[in-house]
């Protein structure tokens, strides 16, 4: 058996391992990457990727319809077999090729089998057709191995052969009828593709709405933009039995009701894969998340470090790969005895974990966020103000569509006199976060705000809005 | 007679005069404003609203076209009808009752009818149902008459009875030819339109491309949109005679060629409205553009003002209605004896003119742009890097549409590592350059900027793209 040592060794192939690969590679580390599954990961094939391709049909005939001009055009509705045929292409039919050739020309080393820390600094991949594989590493050993569905234990839900967010961003058929258990993003995003797929859809959601820990009033549009897409949506409910019959599956929740439907779709939040990591050989807890410093290092250890959804710091793909930039950095810079910036927005630190995590809920109507919700803001002792603004006033608003909805608000730290967090709710808003995102990372003063002019007439003139709202007077 | 004391006049209720009257009234001036026409100014009825209006119905049945899984359910083009109807709402059947009811509500005078300066803080106002009102400024007088397309001294031209783009934007029926003259935005958008609506449209255009002054890549992609749309383009040629016929147009452009059109729309530039202002009796030329500092204060006057398309700061509503929040607020001040922020990027300064104005191109397709671009850069020997990207290698650009096109540079200043200028080509790019406003605006420098992450997967990724393919290593 032979034991090959490299700089750094990456557990996880998915965009986040990728990176600190590439940013860790580029810093002059030798690498390589451990993969049990496809390289591109849980995004480009079973998440954000195909489930936005599912959603999009019926957004873009919905922009049509919402246009007197255009709306006598639109004779129909979402063709599946051509959304299906669009999310295979999006996923590259499941095949990594693309990304292996690119891993090879960043000069990333790829071994493809199951990969466990077996003490300090060592790894062993158990491959399928041969001996393990054992490799060292000299500097650092990265896991990037993310997240997986939850699954409740229920009883009886395990044996209904659930559908859990993998199996329906890939799925190839439309349900009939479709329970989704669940109230988050995920399981906002795919009841509305499933019902613009044609699916009667129900969801079960425990709390009193959707989208909990965003605006309220982003949660209030899509839970009644779900409903308008045909959605049956049961709130304060749980689950509390389900059993498995010949093409359908019965659940029995709160008070006793009961919902047969062909498929039920779980989707009750994310558990890191780190189970069976042999976490424990390095002092971990396995099936735990792993806690790291902002150089995304676990802490007391000069070695190991985690990226990505394992750390629990930001469940967003975009947020992961950010984190593998500053840690691939920082273990190159650490590995060749280079000045580390571990200082607050330094090189090598995921600052913005803390305070500009954006998220676009592509949903009818989309959510575009960033930073801090006011209820957030004051629960952390900030003193703060909120500037509210309806986007149907806006000129932008008025061509873009016929009766126009959306809603805005953006939240002012009022010591600083800077934006610390800003929702848009309304169609097409998912491009108006990264202006949000640039002025609470750039700490931009309002002052200063007042000469960013939004082009006439765009959805981004919310940014004048929100400063009139706010007052000239009050912003110097 | 009687005469009439403010504290400041305003001559032009257009959106600019508004904003005038609005900041200046709210710091304390008791104004009126002067209008001849509809409370509201062109663009709300004859320019940016109308014209968006007509686009928008084409341009949401080509986003449902370009995605596999929508692009069966349409099934026919733009329905003029509906299109007009819409665009009619749009510009309130150029009813101004509701902006004469705001302007009462922010308690601001109106006198309709054509003001003229008769000297020093002096105007009069001919008015169609008695005898002429005399107004005096106790404090100012500020000049928001804006511009009007100029017309070109082409034989036979005039008497052809030619669209301008009031015209073209406020028609109800689609002519069966079209040509239009000149190569600019307006060009471009109206063209876009009424090929859109079913018009054979020829673009005649005196210089090589369309859309001067901006990216290359953006005239080019734009030119090859508007052939997409069926619209002729003839380049380098200059229109020399035209004579009208019963019904129709012919027109004798360079070489002798001919072209036989049931209209033409001349949209060859704009020049300002201040032939008939009575400019001449405070030392002005009649027919001039306005020529001011940076608070909008004609040089050497302590009380005359011009602000908006009159200045040919920016011939922009949004640019105009930023000068207009200055110069409203400085005159204010100054008649209270309130300090002044003069300064760059102060209170009461237009400085954004000059670095960051942000432009739309609502053709096919979509151009967003603000500040330098790279040719600007360089002529005002700047170090500069630019930095370019494809969009359709965004995942974002891959859910959005099949076989989606675009492209996106940036211009870096090598001295200071910040954002000097942007360009953004491609669909629904509209809302991409609000981010780069703030970036530029508020010089953000690039080591922060790596900080502002792009949520995943949208177009917005490209600020990413640009950090990555600018290098890490540059940044700082």
């Amino acid at each position: 058996m032979t034991e090959q040592e490299y700089d750094l060794i990456v557990l996880g192939a998915g965009a986040v391992g990728e990176n600190v690969a590439d940013y860790a590679t580029r810093g002059g580390m030798r690498t390589v990457v451990v993969e049990s599954a496809l390289v591109g990961g849980e995004c480009s094939y079973w998440a954000c990727m195909p489930s936005k391709a599912l959603l999009r049909p019926a957004a873009v005939l919905r922009a049509a319809r919402a246009v007197d001009g255009a709306r006598r055009a639109v004779t129909g509705g979402v063709d599946a077999v051509g959304a299906f045929a669009r999310r295979d292409a999006i996923v590259h039919h499941h095949d990594d090729a693309s990304q292996t050739r690119w891993l090879a020309s960043a000069g990333i080393d790829l071994v493809r089998g199951h990969g466990v820390l077996v003490g300090e600094r060592r790894v062993r991949v158990e491959v399928s057709d041969g001996d393990p594989v054992d490799l060292v590493a000299r500097h650092a050993v990265a896991v990037c191995t993310g997240s997986e569905p939850r699954i409740p234990d229920t009883p009886g839900l395990a044996e209904a052969n659930p559908w859990t967010s993998r199996d329906a961003t890939s799925a190839t058929e439309v349900p009939a009828s479709l329970a989704v258990i669940g109230g988050g993003v995920v399981a906002c995003e795919l009841a509305l593709a499933y019902a613009g797929l044609g699916a009667r859809v129900t969801m079960l959601v425990r709390g009193d709405s959707v989208l909990g820990g965003m605006e309220p009033f982003a949660a209030e549009a899509v839970r009644a933009g779900l409903e308008e897409a045909g959605v049956e949506l049961r709130t304060r409910v749980e689950v509390e039995e389900a059993s498995a019959e010949s093409g359908s599956t019965a659940l029995r929740f709160t008070g006793g009701d009961l919902l047969s439907v062909e498929r039920v779709l779980v989707a009750t939040g994310r558990a890191p894969r780190t189970r069976d990591l042999g976490l424990e050989t390095v002092g971990l807890e396995p099936g735990d998340w792993i806690e790291v410093d902002d150089t995304l290092r676990v802490p007391g250890s000069e070695w190991l470090y985690a990226v990505g959804d394992v750390t629990r710091r930001a469940l967003f793909t975009h947020q992961g790969k950010y984190q593998a930039r500053a840690a691939g950095d920082v273990m190159a810079a650490r590995a060749a005895g280079r000045p580390v910036e571990d200082g607050p927005w330094g090189r090598h630190v995921a600052t913005a974990d803390h305070t500009a995590v954006p998220q676009v809920v592509f949903t009818d109507p989309e959510v575009a966020a960033v930073g801090l919700t006011a209820e957030a803001a004051r629960a952390a002792g900030r003193r703060i103000r909120t500037v509210d603004y309806d986007l149907s006033w806006l000129a932008g608003a008025t061509t873009h569509a016929d009766d126009y909805r959306g809603h805005a608000r953006a939240v002012i730290d009022e010591e600083r006199k800077v934006l610390v967090g800003a929702t848009f709710v309304g169609a097409d808003v998912a491009e108006l976060v990264q202006a949000a995102t640039i002025a609470i990372v750039g700490e931009v003063p309002l002052a200063r705000l007042w000469h960013a002019v939004p082009a006439y007439p765009t959805l981004s003139e919310v940014w004048l809005r929100f400063l009139e709202e706010y007052g000239r007077d009050e912003s110097a």
